[in-house]
């Protein structure tokens, strides 16, 4: 879930110097716009970078008109506010039509504060949980635009900082114990802002997770976000509905695609010792998950002609026959397509001992549906909250999950192509779509960000294999499918 | 919750007769319609009233052309079923755009008789519930009309049945050992249920509570209400945006208003003596309640000249004037206007030890606006899932919840606005608006008959008081909320 927020993402100074003058100008008239619109705008700042919270909302103040903006930073509940039910305070706050209110320490925040400490158990969380979504769902139903940015510091970048403060005494001031001590929870705290975020991340009300490593590529993200929400929102009411999302221009270095190390490369001795060590451990495991009844599922997902095929070969090699069943997919037939989509793939479920393998699987929706507009803005959108929860009960069933996306890059996939052309027995697996998708690479990318960011969580975790070279991404997967297969036994 | 379903609802046998006929016909026109539709139709059919669950089965099956239903009884989960989750079965099952189907013994029943049978624990009947919400709304985004019919049998009726069963040898053989552990274990079904339809009510896919006392009206309810969505839809999809709903002819019977006695009547002398000790043991719990931080929150709603001013003023009679605060609803101000609804009641809500007493509230979404056409069809159907989030709030708060609607009849109302007119320090409470009211008067009781039904439930219950003779109204509200504090006393 934070794969996307831990990318060293940054922009230099001299682009931010070039960009924010123009940013603060659209800022403001935003805001005029905004004062006779019929709508409120409710921006909630908060994350595990607690600091960079802080700085991202002076530098708003800065950039904005703070005369229409209101800041509302809750901390402690008043024991006024805790003579009142959680959400008073938060109802009493909302700003009326026409305005914009940023909320530091919001619902959420103070959910999660007050599990970590203790003040509240399991179950209350759960319930709070599901208050904060009827909660945001009741706002926008009636109308609210509501932004939701969590500021995430990867531990390597928290870790380095607080050294640094103990080395230097105008930084170290701002090294508070309340940070420290975040420091020392940090391992705790992530799985479960995780579980926040995942149960209240709507198609109405996402979690947008920015990286705070670098305090202008932050800054600018909250506040082009901020930006563009309310222009499109105020857009879609005055003049034609709003095109399709464009997909923006990406720098590789800040996705998540771009961050894998395709240069992993295995010897050939190495791999084929590695191989038979693996499948034997997989045959064991897979032995013993029959024995205890754990069933398995797993996922693949790549770029066309990045191996999936073959590393699905290598597991199935290492299976009894009876054991497992590999379901291709491709797009659905007539009869599919009258179901909901997630339809097939519940019917396609492995009862318990059996292994099932998708060549592809329900992420079309939000893959090959989003970009090719096969599916509207609407349903892929709604299919994130969907696909979580299609997980959530394959997990508390007891199934073993594994997902994989097999990445090559671009030039490695042209090679590949022009293999396959000269392959007899490869020809017919390329053609003219192949090279016509490719077109898309970049919205592609985007896609794959947004997927992993939203459907990566710790009990369905994506894998993501360097895949430029087959031997090491088969030797990947199977490590991390008889890994998982390890961790369900386990919980039996 | 089931108030409305225990009026002893029935219909005529020549009635019956006489509807059945066009009904069959228009229904399997709605079939045939619905073959080259673009949506599934999954109707629930479900209940305490199990018996009642089978019948109309067999006369939907009489009624319809059975080759375009797909009927499914799904009862204790196969070994297969099992070892897959929960959802499985139910995902299988489902029906293809334009197909019909009937679901008996659903995936809220299953996870009800699950709990009940002490197969799952109280956090995992929770998950469940969260799932089924998410289920059934990813069937709704995707454009599945969903009908859930909930079959209710009142306890005098299930007991009157086991009797009958009893003596009779015929009717005995239908009395199978499941109705009669269900009649043993009423009590505890009832609250288990009311959770599970609160829960799952949602504005896209609300339970729809049918009393089973007659099996005459029973019949037709459930199929003239899948006649009516099913054409409603289609209609929809077709032609002119659907008007309103129309707010059906009603047989003042079969109403929650309808069945409160207006006879009950108290003497002068019986009224003094009782309002006195009940003002003195008011007095008292008020006190305790100060004591032990426990806050109260009293609701009054009812017709216009109902009464409602002098029942709160027989209760703050008795109270300290630092404890309470009474809060006049009117229409909203334009700043009110521009928040959300529920916005200015949270902000009015007590601090621990308090007493508010709202004179009108957040239930006028529900009840004036939406007769009069304030708030859109979809603004109040919403209101009433978040209406009870928002009660659920207070309750789980510790705050004790009164709600009292103030019923008096036609009649009687006309007599008091004459006399209003007649009374010179009245005569500024009554005005033109009033009378033109009671043209909408039939308006009024449905509207009142569907927010009893949706928000009426244990922990925050109506109370339905007949306020023909004031005393009588008076004395039931003190009587009331003596017990609701002393219940709420009990609980810190």
């Amino acid at each position: 879930m934070f794969e996307t927020a831990e990318l060293g993402n940054a922009v230099a100074k001299t682009d931010y110097d070039a960009r924010a003058p123009g940013l603060r100008v659209d800022l403001i008239n935003a805001q005029y716009d905004l004062r006779s619109a019929d709508f409120p705008v409710v921006v909630l700042l908060t994350g595990d970078d607690r600091a960079g919270v802080n700085e991202v909302l002076n530098v708003l103040h800065q950039w904005m008109d703070t005369r229409f903006v209101q800041t509302i930073a809750f901390g402690a509940r008043s024991e006024e506010e805790r003579e009142r039910p959680r959400f008073w305070r938060y109802w009493k706050a909302l700003p009326r039509k026409g305005q914009l209110a940023l909320f530091v320490g919001d619902w959420s925040t103070s959910l999660l504060v007050d599990h970590l400490s203790g003040g509240i158990d399991d179950a209350e969380f759960a319930r709070g949980l599901d208050h904060v979504e009827r909660y945001e769902h009741a706002l926008v139903d009636d109308g609210a635009l509501l932004l939701k940015f969590w500021l995430h510091l990867p531990k390597r970048e928290l870790k380095r900082r607080l050294k640094q403060g103990r080395r230097n005494d105008a930084a170290a001031l701002r090294i508070d114990p309340v940070d420290r001590r975040l420091y020392q929870n940090y391992d705790e705290l992530l799985p479960h802002a995780e579980r926040l975020i995942r149960k209240t991340s709507s198609a109405v009300a996402p979690w947008q997770i920015v990286e705070g490593t670098d305090s202008q590529y932050r800054n600018l993200t909250v506040a082009e976000g901020i930006l563009a929400a309310v222009n499109a929102r105020i857009g879609a009411r005055a003049a034609a509905p709003a095109a399709a999302a464009a997909i923006p221009d990406l720098d590789p270095q800040t996705t998540v695609l771009g961050s894998i190390d395709l240069q992993s490369r295995v010897s050939y001795d190495e791999y084929k010792a590695t191989v038979a060590l693996l499948q034997a451990r997989l045959r064991e495991l897979t032995a013993r998950a029959r024995r205890k009844g754990v069933a398995t599922v797993l996922v693949f997902e790549g770029w066309d002609a990045a191996g999936k095929g073959g590393a699905i070969r290598r597991i199935t090699n290492a299976l009894d026959a009876r054991d497992y069943r590999t379901v291709p997919i491709s797009a659905p037939t007539e009869e599919e397509k009258a179901h909901h989509y997630l339809w097939r793939f519940w019917r396609q479920l492995p009862r318990d001992r059996q292994i099932v393998i998708f060549d592809r699987s329900w992420y079309g929706r939000v893959l090959v549906e989003r970009v090719e507009g096969l599916a509207q803005e609407g349903e892929w959108r709604r299919a994130f909250a969907e696909i979580n929860d299609f997980e959530d009960q394959l997990v508390e069933h007891g199934i073993a999950l594994g997902k994989f996306w097999l990445h090559i890059d671009a030039g490695e996939q042209l090679r590949r192509f022009q293999e396959r052309e000269k392959t007899p027995f490869k020809k017919y697996k390329i053609g003219e779509d192949d090279y016509r998708n490719r077109g898309k690479w970049d919205a592609y990318v985007a896609a794959i960000d947004e997927m992993v960011a939203r459907t990566s969580s710790e009990l369905a975790p994506w894998t993501l294999v360097p895949a430029n070279d087959k031997r090491f991404a088969r030797i990947t997967i199977l490590r991390t499918v008889c890994d998982a297969l390890k961790k369900s036994l386990k919980r039996v």
